[in-house]
């Protein structure tokens, strides 16, 4: 196929730069279109050998995946069930993901090695995977997955009229399927869209499309949304977990069904079928919202919590035992991040007036992605509790700048929020994260790898995320410095380590833990009585 | 013992009339103080059995089951462990409990026949049970278990500094315990009270009572919080449940630990000691609060869904199979009654402004109780839009009082926002209930028994409570009337039923049922035509 990595600096538009910082040309388009030819005469050769052509539309995150995961079906004979090509963007940001996959690498950074092992076997082995950055492709195909992007301009919104969303891309891509798919290929949008958008806004795209090129029959379209989960079991996110979905109407229905069961576990995960498509996209929405509303709710009461010396942790537990009612109550912690937790909810709250122009505002739920959006506020309010009431001119070290434990994505970190505050305080800030080499949010701060180095010139530290390098960390790692104080942003250090730290001179405070006050560190009590 | 019971009515304070009409004569100081004399000498002749006295003050809806649950503990032999004393005020409101336990009767109305099981036997065949209005009991007690109400002045609050508590009732019970209590007897609270109150207000009291008694020794004082359900297995959710407690000191916290053993089932059910008293009562502020932040994020959406005309139960069913972290999301509802959910978190925000003087105000929190509210509006509003915009002059059934299915408790009901609605806006209302014969709350309102007499003369009906009687009836029972439209506030009404109502000429509208408007209830949609 098309020769797609070259590691010379090309100074113009022609160059897409990978994550990892591998740099790639981007294909001339003769040599998209004559790469084409070769993808359309493979998909003809394996239509021949029984297999369904798919095309997933968007290699980022949940598409690269899903892509790997349906390349992995195979039949009872062993044989691949699909041949799969990926699609996206002859563009500087998109390019690269296609060379990735072509050249058998995973184009997202993830921990979980069996996605490296899928997409490497699909692409250099199986050979029923491939991609490409050529419209033309959907005319190939038996399935399309839509998987591109649809974002909110701004993700936090002091009003219900303030919510904008970024569609045009959505859009777009809706559009080239409609001018390229046959006549009868299936449309299942797997992209987390505001509710009603395959009703109200893909399906007449995709009819006026249709329509123009003489294409009259009724068409195929279905909603399925994903929960991928990163972390080490990302491929068993989609493979070994259930899925809601719907058609437009039962045709539709019946075959994302048939295509789902193919490549996801249904005997143990059982689909479930929804009425319509907008069942299934505000299904999405609203769980992303349950899960959103309860870490708000959990940050307004570690705030009070920690007013009255209380471990909310214990309290937490002591809570849970109540299965089936409230073991889902969540913990103390940092902030939220992620690409959907922190704006699902928004897409609702835009559906809402823009789809329905209903005069419902989901009030109680904006209030919430506000708390969560703020939550690391309180974090540096703690390190500043600790610093004597100033960071002013200090050195600290942010321990994690991922938005989960043990992986390599930094999107929406609630770190991001906790360094830009701690900078404009006027402290000085070290950044290390074990797992992040570029941090592309903030790409002008460095982030270190060598966290002894950093503890030793600064004045206090942070737990920012549990990466199991700081959760390893010993009361004797965190005293051997000359650090004044320790803030535990994620239930890191156990209270035998918090005494420890305290008898070695550290200052100790942590999110949720209350009860830290009360165990020996009166010094804060004296801080304040002098203060007054 | 003393003649409690008369049936003649005495036109003075001194008759104390119970919830079932009966009414009892309040005995004279004299007769009391006599009665005080032979429970002080049966207490010695149970102690002398080997048995401890316990006092449990506050004979309502929880220390009268609380009482029961202690007096049917047996040891091994099957002897009783304690010998139980329940103790409330001599006034027309309360003495008449006081009557019933001392008649071996139940003072609550429940539907659990182990609860009168339970009360029979204690009080008329073992006689470890006894009830007493004088305070001089409370120097007989091992344990003296505080039960009595501590609520607040309003439920409904704009604004975070609107909240106050009733608190003096609270206050003098615990005074009262303090004049009498023996030097080492345990005060083990169960009363749900603001965060800190333990420490900051009980304690305190009991200190400076004992103080004037020249007691100086340190007070035993705990708080376990009781986790009661009104319904046919309220004993079992006092025996058969989990607890969470803690002491003033370790020394309370063993104390309260072994009493708490000695009735509750903690081989099945485990105990959850908490740091401090503090812990305890902030974990039952804050599970409540879960429960009802739960309840207002899908009031929330319900209103969303239903304007996409989306099924809301499906699309939740479909959530819940993420077990462990999506299973506990709400189902859409009529409301919030009952006496904790709609008050808890409203202590929480008192005990930070009052007992903390903490700035941390529970917005997100406060918003939801505002939220559970008003939720019955929107039946009233689907009642109204059924019935062609007005139900000015129109006659209409509420089914259901009381706040809970099959239960006869009506306090904080939805229905009584939902009726005074419907009154305001000059409809007839008729009002059913099989459980409920006098409405506490709304005493000018007849709760009708005959629901076919009701229905007869209605314009339409709402199914507010899932009482049995309402979730038996067909869709014949409800079509052979004259009715015009039915609306279901909980889920009673599935989609089969709603069909074959439809197809006989009601309009069918309920609560998160947004996809009945699309099963051929065209009728709305040329309603509005019609309107515009």
């Amino acid at each position: 196929m098309i020769p797609t990595q070259g590691r010379v600096t090309v100074d113009n538009t022609d160059v897409s730069i990978a994550a990892d910082g591998t740099e790639y040309i981007i294909p001339s388009s003769d040599a998209l279109l004559s790469a084409y030819d070769q993808i359309a005469i493979e998909a003809e050769r394996q239509r021949h050998r029984g297999r369904q052509i798919v095309v997933v539309q968007g290699l980022g995150f949940v598409g690269s995946a899903v892509a790997a995961a349906i390349a992995a079906a195979t039949d009872s004979a062993g044989e691949p069930k699909f041949f799969v090509i990926g699609i996206d963007l002859p563009t500087r940001t998109c390019y690269w993901k296609v060379a990735k996959i072509n050249d058998g690498q995973v184009p997202i950074s993830s921990p979980d090695r069996e996605l490296d092992r899928l997409i490497r076997v699909a692409a250099c082995e199986s050979r029923n995977l491939v991609a490409s950055t050529c419209q033309e492709v959907y005319g190939l195909a038996d399935v399309i997955v839509v998987d591109v992007p649809l974002s909110v301009k701004e993700r936090v919104v002091e009003d219900h009229q303030e919510v904008h969303i970024e569609s045009r891309g959505f859009e777009r891509a809706v559009r080239a399927v409609g001018r390229h798919m046959t006549e009868d290929a299936l449309v299942l949008v797997e992209t987390t869209v505001p509710a009603g958008t395959c009703e109200r806004v893909a399906l007449p795209i995709l009819q006026e499309q249709r329509r123009k090129r003489g294409l009259s029959s009724r068409v195929y379209l279905a909603h399925a949304y994903e929960r991928v989960m990163p972390g080490p079991r990302y491929v068993e996110s989609i493979r070994k977990f259930w899925r809601s979905f719907a058609g437009i109407d039962e045709r539709s229905a019946d075959r994302a069904r048939a295509f789902l069961e193919a490549f996801i576990e249904t005997e143990d995960f059982p689909l479930c079928q929804l009425a319509d498509t907008t069942s299934s996209e505000l299904a999405k929405l609203l769980e992303n919202t349950y899960r959103a509303v309860n870490i708000a709710l959990i940050h307004e009461w570690t705030l009070l919590a920690e007013k009255m010396n209380v471990n909310l942790f214990d309290v937490i537990d002591g809570i849970r035992v109540r299965k089936g009612t409230h073991d889902n109550i969540r913990f103390p912690g940092f902030g939220v991040g992620g690409y959907c937790l922190t704006k699902d909810s928004l897409l609702a709250q835009w559906a809402s007036q823009n789809l329905y122009h209903a005069d419902v505002n989901l009030e109680l739920t904006l209030h919430s992605l506000r708390v969560n959006y703020h939550m690391p506020r309180h974090t540096c309010d703690l390190m500043t509790e600790a610093a004597d009431g100033s960071l002013a001119g200090k050195t600290v070290t942010v321990c994690g700048v991922a938005y989960l434990a043990n992986v390599a994505d930094s999107r929406n970190s609630p770190t991001e929020y906790l360094v830009r505050q701690l900078q404009e305080v006027g402290a000085n800030v070290l950044v290390h994260d074990p797992c992040i080499t570029v941090w592309q949010e903030m790409p002008s701060v460095e982030v270190k790898k060598d966290l002894d180095e950093c503890l030793r010139c600064s004045h206090g530290v942070v737990l920012a995320v549990p990466h199991t390098e700081y959760v390893e960390l010993t009361a004797a790692d965190i005293g051997s410095h000359d650090l004044a104080f320790v803030v535990d942003a994620q239930n890191i250090i156990d209270d035998s380590m918090a005494d420890q730290l305290w008898r070695s001179g550290l200052r100790v405070l942590g999110v949720g833990k209350g009860h830290w006050r009360k165990r020996g560190y009166q010094w804060l009590t004296r801080q304040r009585g002098a203060a007054a």
